[in-house]
């Protein structure tokens, strides 16, 4: 069996990404390159849907969101973060290490942020100057209702931060219609490409905000200066440019096909996966499930680690794991990105095959059936 | 004629590194990925030549720098900024970001500091915590005496941070011998690697300083955090993973080369470029110049801009020009990295065609000559 990669990021790049990684190196202050950086910032901006500038930045996720905070929150600022898994938690560590207070909203794994608990909390705290919040929680697969906080948090002075990491660009998100001020991502997920680069998307009320900022703290993720040489395009720093023309082959791909499309097609995968995985007797672990990822619980008696060590050597497949206390409790199956039906197929073939190798209970293609009926009514749906 | 990139970064990448980078992606919290690390950080230790840990960071040089200077410089404490160009005031704008208090000890263009100056520098201010330093100046090509500063700061309590970015790998440089404290280096220069990955070595004292820091004030860029994952080893955040296979394939060629063989090879290349410009009645502009990159004056009453234009244009020659206030004055030749001596008298026999065209005096093939007699006694001497 040849190797799949279907974890929740990084994710597989398309072979022509690949191949122009493989170009030999050019120079980045050149009028070539800026119309590359250009192409990819526009369309950035409509896999973002938003009219806001996107700023490119050499870093992984993490450095993203440490852009939005340090630039925004000024030290001994209020912040509420909105907590329903690792990656809500790392919005909190952030602010901590920037001596920003954290009024912490938190749900358990597996749960999401109810809109009522953020709108008790900017009650109480009319002074918090943002709201962290997790679009795709990719530790438990639940996604956040961005939707229904930004319409609770444009009432207010508060900014609205946003990690769409693992989201934005696999499942429905609308920058601007959401009232998202500064939206995260990176891009080894749904864009396709290796690690090593991220974004933010900076609405006219963050800017505001950034502007009169008295602490930024940061000089590489100075987002003012880097929207100074966003007229260039360019960066202030040597980017990781060779990463910018890989993700020109990307973006390509996702406008040719259409971020709408795109959206739809994941939401299948996604109800798909959750069927199979259903009719094969698993329990889905999130209450409101991303379609970026599906996150499903280990059977009661069977040992996850051993579950993902046989489907990855025995098949091939590499699923991802629960981390920390949800560690050999939960298997992560992605399918975001380059990822499609027919891989989703065959992480379900592959889970089924190795359940019953470890003494579960089921009837094989179980999981496959429930799937394929998905993508059979969505077909008929779609073509209809 | 074909392209031949010749710019002191980024620098051309093997075609073996190339294709590396064209590998499909896999999983990184895996032990395959861990061995290509710790593979890694061994090499880049050798390359250092250093004992002390170096940390891998996903971002540009400059994001180097700033984890160099956040971690060990507190809020309102004081550092001595040696500064000599450009990336010497890079320093002084990161220390001055942090609310760092900064004492700029300054050379004109094309010098370098003084070791003088330094030890005025220190004995004036026996409270600063740390003296930040550039080995190579790549905007003037001027290499500054870290030797001699590292014997002076040795001896105090202060800490010696070292942009050594386009420096390591190209030229002799000794970090634990010289009594580096921190030293920075990014991807894309002698590593032979796009740009996207940054380093940092770190010794026992300016570990001291760290631990002790009350305001550490960045979280992506913690060294405290990322210290405690090299034991896997691993990272806090995710890596630009495919960059560290890649960057495995290109410390392997130097491994097999050899330092020393390096550094001797490129003092030569950098030896005969500055006799081939200087035969063709080009000056010099670094008064201590680098073995990374060679820097001489546009003739006088000639447009510099008009000539790296024709030179890439008519002859592929992409070299690189002055910035800002030397914008036109100055040409820049890089010789780093995966460029040999070949490329070099490339470069020179099209400065030769260009400068005849445009109309400078000189002997065709002059600058080839001086420059070919060079190598030929640099040869002759190692083989003698």
């Amino acid at each position: 069996m040849r190797p799949r990669l279907l974890t929740p990021g990084p994710t597989p790049v398309p072979e022509e990404t690949l191949l122009e990684l493989a170009k030999p190196i050019v120079y980045h202050r050149t009028p070539h390159f800026r119309q590359a950086l250009a192409q990819a910032l526009a369309d950035l901006q409509y896999v973002y849907q938003t009219k806001n500038p996107v700023i490119p930045l050499t870093c992984s996720g993490t450095g993203a969101l440490e852009a939005a905070l340090a630039n925004s929150c000024p030290a001994k600022s209020k912040v509420i973060c909105l907590i329903s898994g690792r990656f809500g938690e790392r919005w909190r560590s952030i602010a901590k290490a920037f001596g920003v207070e954290v009024i912490s909203v938190s749900v358990p794994y597996g749960q999401d942020v109810q809109p009522e608990q953020l709108a008790r909390a900017l009650a109480d705290h009319p002074d918090a100057v943002a709201v962290c919040a997790t679009l795709c929680e990719t530790s438990t697969g639940v996604a956040n209702d961005i939707e229904a906080f930004g319409g609770l948090v444009a009432a207010t002075p508060a900014l609205l931060l946003v990690d769409a990491i693992s989201g934005l660009g696999a499942m429905k998100y609308l920058t601007d219609s959401w009232h998202v001020d500064i939206c995260a991502t990176g891009s080894q997920k749904a864009l396709m490409l290796p690690p090593g680069l991220a974004f933010v998307a900076v609405s006219d009320k963050a800017w505001k905000t950034i502007e009169r900022n008295p602490s930024p703290r940061t000089f590489y993720f100075d987002l003012l200066k880097a929207r100074e040489k966003l007229g260039g395009p360019d960066t202030p720093f040597t980017p990781a440019h060779t990463l910018i023309y890989a993700l020109s082959v990307s973006l390509k791909k996702i406008r040719v096909e259409g971020i709408e499309n795109i959206w739809a097609r994941q939401a299948l995968n996604a109800a798909a996966a959750r069927a199979g995985f259903q009719a094969m007797g698993l329990e889905l672990f999130a209450a409101r499930p991303a379609d970026a990822v599906t996150v499903v619980k280990v059977p009661g008696g069977l040992d996850g680690v051993e579950l993902l060590n046989r489907l990855e050597k025995n098949y091939g497949l590499k699923l991802a794991g629960g981390q920390d206390s949800l560690k050999g409790k939960i298997i992560r199956l992605g399918h975001m990105g380059y990822i499609d039906r027919f891989d989703v197929l065959a992480a379900l073939a592959g889970v089924e095959l190795v359940l019953l190798d470890m003494g579960h209970t089921l009837k094989a293609g179980s999981g496959l059936t429930a799937a394929q009926q998905v993508f059979a009514q969505g077909d008929k749906a779609r073509g209809g």
